[in-house]
């Protein structure tokens, strides 16, 4: 309790606010954005709301989203600056440093990372996302929350929780999501916006992946290769390919999949390779072995085996783990 | 309200119930027998859930789907029959008309084409799913709602709603889906054996439904071919193929999708094309002119053009609506 009366205080007195989410935005990183900004703001707070790069195309539907600057202006000028979504002050960008001149630093986050950097600190790591935090401050101060805010809160939940389907999907997450949307958002154009619809370079680096995948060490291990040439010959942007591992991933029986993407050109290590693994194998101890790191259920390491020797290494490795 | 309270008085005086729900059953009717058919049996109702085709795989994690038949036995010792998520009476099958002869048939159902077939009615076509009106229902009557019904209730929603992406994704929906997870349903159980797992015949059988899509008419129009090869190659089933044409569907700027299926060998016309168009084009007067049918935004036709032949008449029709 005494982390949430902190910052209902420092809201409260503060009049000059900088929101900031993380680099290479996500639904949850520009939903708190706009959820907490423009609530603040329906309140009178002078508000700008910040993030380093571009508002994805994806995103650009939420209201506010036009508001969201990748430029912050004098930064003097602020008394307080509220972190959203960010495990470490670096996850803000290039300006990271300058940015924590600021006085008074309220980090919101869910990430169990989270460095607690910030001169207030409100994490909860059993949160589904860090607009469900928002929600619940909003709620705790006894703020009505306004319409286009309300957009920003319901697509934090509806991505970080994968579309209601992820494990963090609890009775909070949907409860909040249905009141949403009695403020007036509309599901299926969240939903159409943000999954419903592909680039057709998209499509066609989907099939390119799709045809890379090997099934391996009796069906428990799945690899996917996307090479430079595949981004080339598609049009595809990076951005596009974040989420084709799944397809790997949810192939019934298996056990790890596994990610392996050609990294820039005249990369020492020219392989990145990303495990995810569920609970019978640890991916970390792998990656640990490879010069890499991360956690048992999802690690990674660059290399310069070539995918086919990844394979096999792997492929030993799952059938030493005696899976 | 007369409607609501005539199923109330019908579900306390009867005592062996049949329960039935449409053949080919989705999320929706599956999960419609066993919202109610669990919670009339934890009333001490004497209960059978029936459907004639046998619960699809993937909803067979589902707590009580093992309790539903294909062979109800002797229908005459039935008092009561409910007949759910069923437009008319024939979509319970084969049986509908000894079915028909139980003495009361409380018909419960939210499609608008429903006929008002039974002795009791309760139809609502603004309710996202059955199990939203069964929800109703058991709250109006005071009913709790047992743990393994909650699944059922839960299912019906989430399959009904696509995921909560549709349009009728609504507060009502949303709140029952979180309500339901406090009486212990698992969202991502729910969403991984709905949604999320693939065969390897599955994700072979994708990667060539992608590289046989063509996109034309200035990206208007995209087709996907499926031919009797590409599941001999991959071993994928007919079912497997069933949303594989939301991939054309969904690509940006497309108008109208086309699925175009090689049938059964030595079929006199080998082609079945299949239109999903938006608001634009009228999909139907292009499969009557090709002696098929359907709706303006979805309609179909069998024919002996091969494939290439196809796409360059729908081509010039697109041209010729002149979108």
């Amino acid at each position: 309790m005494e982390k949430a009366t902190m910052p209902r205080n420092l809201l409260e007195k503060s009049s000059r606010i900088l929101l900031v989410s993380h680099v290479q935005p996500d639904g949850d990183a520009i939903g708190s954005l706009l959820g907490l900004g423009l609530s603040l703001r329906a309140k009178g707070k002078s508000i700008v709301m910040y993030n380093e790069d571009p508002v994805p195309a994806s995103f650009a539907f939420l209201p506010g989203a036009d508001l969201i600057v990748q430029d912050a202006g004098d930064i003097s000028r602020f008394d307080t600056l509220i972190v959203l979504d960010s495990g470490d002050a670096e996850r803000m960008g290039n300006k990271a440093a300058e940015l924590k001149k600021i006085p008074a630093i309220l980090n919101i986050d869910h990430h169990p990372s989270n460095t607690e950097f910030g001169t207030h600190n409100l994490i909860d790591t059993d949160a589904a996302s860090t607009t469900v935090m928002i929600w619940r401050l909003l709620k705790e101060m006894q703020w009505t929350i306004p319409g286009d805010a309300a957009w920003g809160i319901y697509t934090g939940i509806f991505t970080d929780t994968g579309g209601f389907r992820f494990g963090n999907t609890n009775t909070e997450a949907l409860s909040i999501a249905a009141e949403m949307t009695a403020c007036g958002v509309h599901p299926e154009t969240v939903g159409t916006n943000i999954l419903g619809s592909y680039s057709f370079s998209y499509i066609r680096l989907l099939q390119k992946a799709l045809a890379s995948i090997r099934l391996c060490a009796d069906g428990k291990l799945a690899t996917m290769t996307l090479t430079r040439a595949m981004f080339e010959e598609t049009g595809a942007s990076e951005e596009e390919a974040s989420g084709l591992v799944n397809y790997a991933r949810y192939i019934a029986g298996v056990k790890m999949a596994v990610l392996i993407r050609e990294k820039e050109e005249e990369a020492v290590l020219p392989w990145k390779v990303s495990m995810r693994a569920d609970k019978d194998i640890d991916a970390s101890a792998i990656a640990v072995a490879h010069g890499g790191g991360g956690h048992r259920a999802a690690a990674g390491f660059s290399t310069a085996l070539s995918p086919d020797a990844i394979l096999n290494m792997l492929e030993n490795q799952i059938q030493s783990q005696r899976l």
